[in-house]
């Protein structure tokens, strides 16, 4: 590893060289075989379990680290291994192998009336750059993701996590080889200096062709004002749930306990409640119950508190907060008309549900709002790759251009046009 | 139109309140039905046959600038209006309304084990900044395009063609208006101060999705430095055509010189000629006689002036030269892996063909080189949207995100999801 005291000459010289290797790992990736690959990824996963006692080892050594800074318990959980997440790793990687690969895949194929027969073809996209925190199983799924879809790839972990992440990466090398795949296929960046993050923003001159961001708020905040290069990210996912008059009340106790609670801290966690005032007296109290029951602090509007005597009351800036916590926000919407200026006014465009028996509702509900992912009478908590039946997914994007949604293996590829003639000429 | 004196401040408020008219809207537009939009397409062309005196009176103003200011005389083909022209715009609209509305279209749909049905579908991607030159006819042909996607727009035309292209706008709103739509959806830049184009490749405060540049190399260029937001686009199309030994001589010749010569102006068209070495004595001089004759230039490398005395030594640059001209530059390179080569160095990822029947040939041309469109026996002058079938076009991208290839009714959309349930709750 570098020392932390490399100028930043040599940050951005170090990071040049990456992208160069990256770039030209990326061209022999695009026509490796799957075969090849997939050997590789079988590799990796064996070398993950094999090297396990360095992988923990090195572990050891950050959390040590992280005890001494004083980090707070969650973020020494997100450090953390243990054979079981160790093993959850190899497994992962394996999984990923299992998945078809999209390199190659016709995606669209027609005829013109000259005879031309043109196909639209899944190609690599690249090189992907990504920035990541305190996971370091991270390090394996982005790798392998990338790799399956025939990207190379360039990782910067976070430097309370970088011994553990070095030590996978080794792994992932390892399986390369023996693949007989570029080893700079899959790079970690060498330095814990933030400079190369940086660098890596600025694209390093035209090597990186999207980056994607995977932590907090305040390192997606950054890499989507910094980069110069696209992103598939999303800021926060201020998800939204609108129980309609029509629901069942009893799926829709479920749906918003599920929603809310499965897991509190994930980007797919619902944190408004849109209640139907239709239904004021008769869905309010059942939801609201269940949810306080479970555990979950209720804030809501003037109406709400009226009707529910544990609900505190919200403030504007509950609308738009992510609590990532056991807190919902409450209120009463003039149907779903209601609801969906609500949520046009305060979403995040990630993840928004409705619960409904009235069809006319739900199309109103899909059609008007323009978030990534909408449901009907399903919890919010299905906003992810695996349960999309995608395999793994790198994130979840919420912006409008390739990618939106979860970003799995066919999200990371782009496209190209084979048209066969006989001669054709234009007239 | 504003003063030209108008201070930065009042072009950056300006330039903000059509992003914020866009993004309005573009909210309406993202759920008109296609009946409203087709009836503002056929209200438009209507007007536009309808205000033919204003359209050609406007332009007789911007012609008589352009021989003012001395304009080249390719300059003010290009600027210039005439009956069958105003004609041809409108039957551009009606071609744009008989397109396929993309909106609502279901790209992917699959369910899963718990029973959750999921589709993909298309969306509007929102507001469409195009900024172009001379040509007053990309008011319409980009106007339309991006109703017909429920996108709205905002064009920022050439200060030479402001009065026609001002005069079309007109003819525009009026069929919106006439068809109930937001007269805002397509939006043309009140003034010719440059600062405006810097106001919005910044974006307009996030209301600009994706801007789309139509004109020559100096505004492409700038635009891909300077955007902070998505550009489609093409810097320029170097286009390779390589001829296999195992090409029909006939054929190769055709195609040759179709490719390079049809019309030398436009993006698809040939550049630099690749002969299989194997093929020096058998293919490169009837094709060379063939371009010579029809008036192009040869430029060879040596071994290409050794056995053409027509040819003109090749020098570096050419290779990396868009002539646009009756012009080629011409190589031996060794076999198909050999142009593969010279592609990977020169090429601009735009267009490449292959005259070959050798199908082995065929698929490592079409696997190995990474353009956006590739060509087996067939000119590269098809390299274009009309010919894809995909009607119209607003430009042709060689970038690898979102769009690639002539970018179409169907590449200025999005997608969300739409997951229906039965009450599922995540495990």
């Amino acid at each position: 590893m570098l020392e932390q005291s490399a100028s930043r000459g040599d940050i951005a010289e170090l990071m040049a060289a990456l992208g160069r290797n990256a770039r030209q790992a990326s061209a022999r990736l695009a026509t490796a075989p799957t075969a090849a690959k997939d050997s590789a990824l079988d590799a990796m996963a064996d070398a993950i379990l094999a090297g396990r006692n360095n992988i923990l080892a090195a572990n050891v050594i950050d959390m040590k680290n992280a005890e001494e800074a004083d980090m707070a318990p969650s973020f020494r959980d997100r450090l953390k291994l243990d054979a079981d997440r160790v093993k959850a790793m190899a497994d992962g990687i394996r999984a990923i192998r299992d998945l078809k690969d999209p390199v190659g895949d016709v995606i669209a194929e027609w005829s013109r009336p000259n005879g031309l027969k043109i196909e639209r073809v899944r190609t690599p996209l690249g090189v992907i750059g990504v920035i990541y925190e305190s996971r370091p199983n991270v390090t394996a799924d982005a790798g392998a993701l990338c790799l399956k879809a025939g990207n190379s790839v360039i990782l910067r972990g976070g430097s309370d996590s970088i011994n553990s992440s070095t030590a996978i990466h080794d792994c992932l090398v390892e399986g390369l080889k023996k693949a007989g795949l570029p080893e700079h296929a899959i790079q970690i960046v060498p330095t814990t200096d933030r400079a190369a993050v940086g660098e890596m923003l600025k694209g390093l001159d035209g090597a990186i062709d999207v980056i994607v961001p995977r932590g907090g708020r305040s390192l997606v905040e950054r890499v989507q004002s910094e980069a110069r290069v696209p992103v598939f990210a999303h800021l926060e996912g201020l998800c939204h749930l609108y129980v309609d008059k029509s629901a069942d009340i009893d799926m829709a106790v479920k749906i918003a306990v599920n929603s809310k609670l499965r897991r509190t801290g994930i980007c797919g966690a619902a944190e408004t409640l849109l209640v139907d005032r239709d239904a004021a007296d008769t869905h309010l109290a059942p939801v609201l119950t269940a949810l306080a029951e479970a555990g979950c602090e209720i804030r809501g509007s003037d109406e709400v508190c009226a009707r529910f005597d544990k609900a505190k009351p919200v403030t504007e800036a509950d609308w738009s907060t992510e609590y990532l916590d056991a807190i919902i926000s409450v209120a009463l919407v003039d149907g779903v008309g209601g609801a969906i200026d609500h949520i046009a006014r305060w979403s995040s465009n990630h993840t928004e549900a409705v619960i409904a028996e009235d069809p006319a509702v739900v199309e109103r509900f899909f059609n008007e709002i323009d978030s990534a992912i909408l449901l009907h009478n399903a919890s919010t908590q299905f906003a992810d790759g695996g349960e999309f039946g995608m395999g793994a997914e790198i994130g979840i994007a919420t912006g409008k251009m390739h990618a939106r949604g979860p970003v799995g293996v066919e999200q990371l590829t782009s496209f190209k046009y084979r048209v066969r003639g006989s001669g054709q000429t234009r007239p």
